[in-house]
């Protein structure tokens, strides 16, 4: 078996899960625009790609694919799951199982204003949210949102551009400032962290959760696991109730007792190694799934207690090995 | 012997470049007032200790190194370096060497401002810096400055509360927002990044260079190392010009071909492995001086080419290890 993750980047631990849940033979593949992906020097055979965002990428990535016999294609970053859903068919027919969700599930996802319908729409809990400052003002003045309030893109990551505002100067500049803004009510809560898997059938395979310690770079840095009922409960729920295939990370925050949805990636996440100390095993299910195997869901294995904590590991690839890193065409 | 790296965090690199450094029997102690600093893994022994800014902070670390015969203390962190510096004498007294400058020097190096004051004074060149507005605006006038304009604290870290102004609007905005400002000349070139070395008599041992290829959270994350002539000896020049004791890690940015001083640190910064790889070996430099042992310069050795990537190492340690980090008092 062959299985490429793509935009590899610093998931160097990905591709070990992935080869530690590997027979002996197979190959993890890397794919990245950038030849200094960290990543690289952990792979069996590595592809330097055109961004995500130019035309012809999922055209030479299933190129890519095909000239190599690739089996399972994983994208790692958002920007990559709306481009590959819309073409997953063709992966289909070519015998590649490409991990993303359905167009619909990425977009509700990538645009946190709809995150936010589908909590409504879901009875999921969610903070409450706007997209204009009018509603804002209106919210405020009957008392349902309170200084300070959240300001951030609908569609950013990595914590970018997000402003909390004490009051309505701030606000205005916020939001004038910030690409595709929204409004949120600001919860001070402990924010915890999902690794949800489904099947191909979006059928709920696993709910894993973490409290998250430490951020950084709006990455999930350190974390322990929690068998939290009531966490598991919800993180059930939100895996009903949208069409998921592969794993998918979760954030919600507490508020009085109550987790609140704030947002989903329906990839692997940041935080996942701490997932997979406490059993999640997302690789090997993905490689079950890619052989045809029925998986047996284990929600409730979720062990509390498990540590993750990240640093850096330092990386010296010489000159020579990153020219041999092959310009994929 | 025995090094203490004081607010160890996520250094893990350090501690295992100290260790390659010492005599078998020799030990690595790690201090962080963080019992999930993950680098506490890779320590001989470890010691919880109080926040740095806590007053009794220096005393505790005081007890702790004689309590345990500590030969050297290797700061890590910015707010360390002025408490530790304001009592320096009192670990010579004791016999411990205390890897920091003089507290002019960190004061210096503290205040942004203070760094672009020094530049001035010494004819290193600096980005055009101001402290108000009206001096912003009359440079703006005459041609001297140019939009965008860099609002930044004076003492900040890690990139934060960093914003670049379009108009004079958001310079008001990000101005009377941003603690303890000032405005600087936005200058779009190749940032490059040192690690300087000076021995107890504030003498240049070390000049080296890297360019930075990616920052993450404010810290070089991928660099390559460079022998460019016009930097090494501005990084001599700098060198000459401040009194240093230990590591220095110093940014400039290309202005033109001209590279202008940026920001100082006296300790190990972020990006110090590549210069590491390349052949800096500040570790056994320090070893080597609390050994009484004078140092050779090495000026002009700065090896080119040598690439750093960092990435993601995950440790899970289990809670009897984290139960087991000793509450120091």
């Amino acid at each position: 078996m062959r299985i490429l993750l793509s935009s590899v980047g610093r998931r160097g631990y990905l591709v070990k899960y992935f080869k530690e849940a590997l027979d002996p033979g197979d190959e993890v593949w890397g794919a990245d625009s950038n030849k200094h992906a960290p990543a690289f020097q952990y792979c069996d055979n590595r592809a330097l790609m055109p961004k995500v965002t130019e035309p012809h990428y999922i055209d030479q990535l299933i190129r890519l694919c095909q000239k190599n016999r690739i089996d399972m294609v994983v994208p790692l970053i958002d920007p990559e799951l709306e481009v590959l859903a819309a073409r997953h068919q063709q992966f289909d027919d070519l015998g590649i199982m490409a991990v993303v969700s359905p167009p619909q599930t990425v977009q509700i996802t990538y645009d946190k204003y709809l995150t936010y319908q589908f909590g409504k729409e879901n009875d999921i809990p969610v903070p409450e949210t706007v997209t204009t400052i009018p509603p804002a003002k209106k919210l405020l003045a009957e008392g349902r949102l309170s200084w300070p309030l959240v300001v951030k893109p609908r569609n950013g990551s990595a914590s970018a551009d997000i402003t909390y505002c004490k009051n309505e100067k701030q606000l205005q500049y916020a939001f004038e400032n910030c690409p595709n803004p929204m409004i949120q009510k600001y919860l001070p809560g402990q924010e915890y962290g999902y690794d949800i898997f489904s099947d191909k059938n979006y059928r709920p395979i696993s709910v894993f959760c973490k409290l998250k310690l430490a951020m950084r770079a709006g990455e999930t840095d350190q974390a322990v696991s929690t068998d939290n009922p009531r966490l598991i409960k919800l993180g059930l729920e939100i895996a009903q109730k949208i069409r998921l295939f592969g794993p998918m990370d979760v954030d919600v925050i507490m508020d009085n007792g109550v987790p609140k949805l704030l947002e989903m990636n329906p990839r692997f996440g940041g935080g996942y190694p701490c997932s997979h100390f406490a059993g999640a095993k997302f690789p090997a299910k993905l490689i079950s799934l890619c052989k045809n195997e029925t998986l047996t869901p284990d929600i409730n294995s979720c062990r509390a207690g498990i540590y993750m904590l990240k640093q850096d590991e330092i990386i010296t690839p010489c000159q020579k090995s990153l020219d041999a890193i092959q310009n994929w065409r």
